[in-house]
């Protein structure tokens, strides 16, 4: 795997060169000033640190780690405070797509393609239980991951107020209402957010969301799979922003 | 393998007992009052022979195959000139969705999972270059193969005529068109016909259909995953045929 560093000075060194970490992992309980060094590191940078046991971080790699991994993400991380005013800057009328917890890489590695396809302007995930930004992503979005800005939040609840306050509808797409994709309006500027493959979406993100959306299932099968379900609802957006 | 069954008196029994066949590959230039029994047998089944090489054989199972090998259907097969009037007599409106040449035993399931889903009656397959319909099928489509009528035709251009002449219209999904999706009136009885992950739809059908519809791409990456993409344009169906 070329996305992965470990040893406490590799991971430091990129840290400090500002390379972008997606996740890192550090052994529990482990003690000592490189280790406080790394994570004085981390804590500029906005990034969440894994506590995980030893024996995780030997299934991961039997080379001497010395208790710190670190993944290098894909592509670049931004941040929705900078991605979001800089839209509006260029005159577009932001079309987002938010992932609470989608934890299936190739799960999310099909949002992605399918966000991409839909013309929506970044994809949001949030700091933990996501997906790794990683090759795995890379192949499964058949390269849309490339041409796709990815925000990566430390609180999506924080990060929907921040949309909200910026004028910016959030749709929950969720089995938990009435209310069908059709018969709601949703013009840009808008946000969707996809839950997780086995909860959907936690309480916190949708008591925040402007209305509750949902596609009608007609069979006997539970759901749609989450990217499937997600294409079907941006194109209904698309359809309902275009000139047809 | 469950839904594997191998030699030559085993497969003959298999289809003179009436068990549904999905495939059967027999050995290039096989000889033989046995063999010429098994193909009288297939015969009246509608059911199209692979002739393959001897070292494929050995490549599926390294017992006595004795040049024979066919593999059982997960499912019920059944054909459109039964299933089409049945539907029109119970009163439905058909609302079918064909596949021409989807290969990826994965793409088959997750297409059939999202026809379910979007409250199709039936998927058509055509008899040679599909998917397996078997338990790899089952399992990425999350069951709904087992609540889909499936039919299985020999020559699907000739389905498009049956099914055109009682009065169902047959719309290609295609990027070889101009014609949004959201532009295009859909109205049931319809069928969708999606094409093979590589090459799209085939002429021959191509040809024949009512009209061709496309989902609009905005981003880079070249296309939509299929079972996405089927997903986008059954849901259209959907919301063009509601009472929205």
């Amino acid at each position: 795997m070329n996305d992965m560093i470990f040893g406490i000075h590799p991971v430091l060194e990129a840290i400090q060169s500002g390379k972008q970490i997606d996740k890192i992992f550090i052994q529990n309980g482990l003690q000592g000033e490189n280790i406080k060094n790394i994570k004085i590191a981390i804590s500029k940078i906005d990034l969440r640190i894994n506590y995980v046991p030893l024996e995780k971080l030997n299934r991961i790699t039997r080379k001497n780690h010395q208790g710190v991994i670190a993944f290098l993400s894909a592509v670049e991380l931004n941040s929705v405070e900078s991605v979001v005013p800089h839209l509006f800057e260029q005159g577009k009328s932001p079309f987002l797509l938010i992932l609470d917890r989608v934890t299936d890489v190739r799960n999310f590695g099909a949002l992605v393609r399918t966000a991409e396809c839909a013309g929506a302007d970044a994809v949001i995930i949030g700091n933990v239980s996501n997906a790794p930004v990683n090759s795995d992503a890379m192949k499964t979005s058949a390269g849309a991951l490339n041409h796709m800005t990815i925000c990566k939040e430390e609180n999506l609840p924080r990060t929907i107020d921040f949309l909200q306050q910026s004028g910016i509808k959030v749709f929950a797409a969720t089995e938990k209402t009435d209310n069908l994709v059709y018969s709601q309006e949703m013009q840009k500027p808008l946000a969707i957010v996809m839950g997780s493959e086995e909860n959907g979406i936690s309480q916190e993100i949708l008591k925040r969301c402007d209305a509750r959306i949902k596609l009608p299932l007609f069979g006997k099968t539970e759901s749609l799979n989450v990217s499937v379900a997600c294409g079907a609802i941006l194109y209904e957006v698309v359809r309902q922003n275009s000139d047809l």
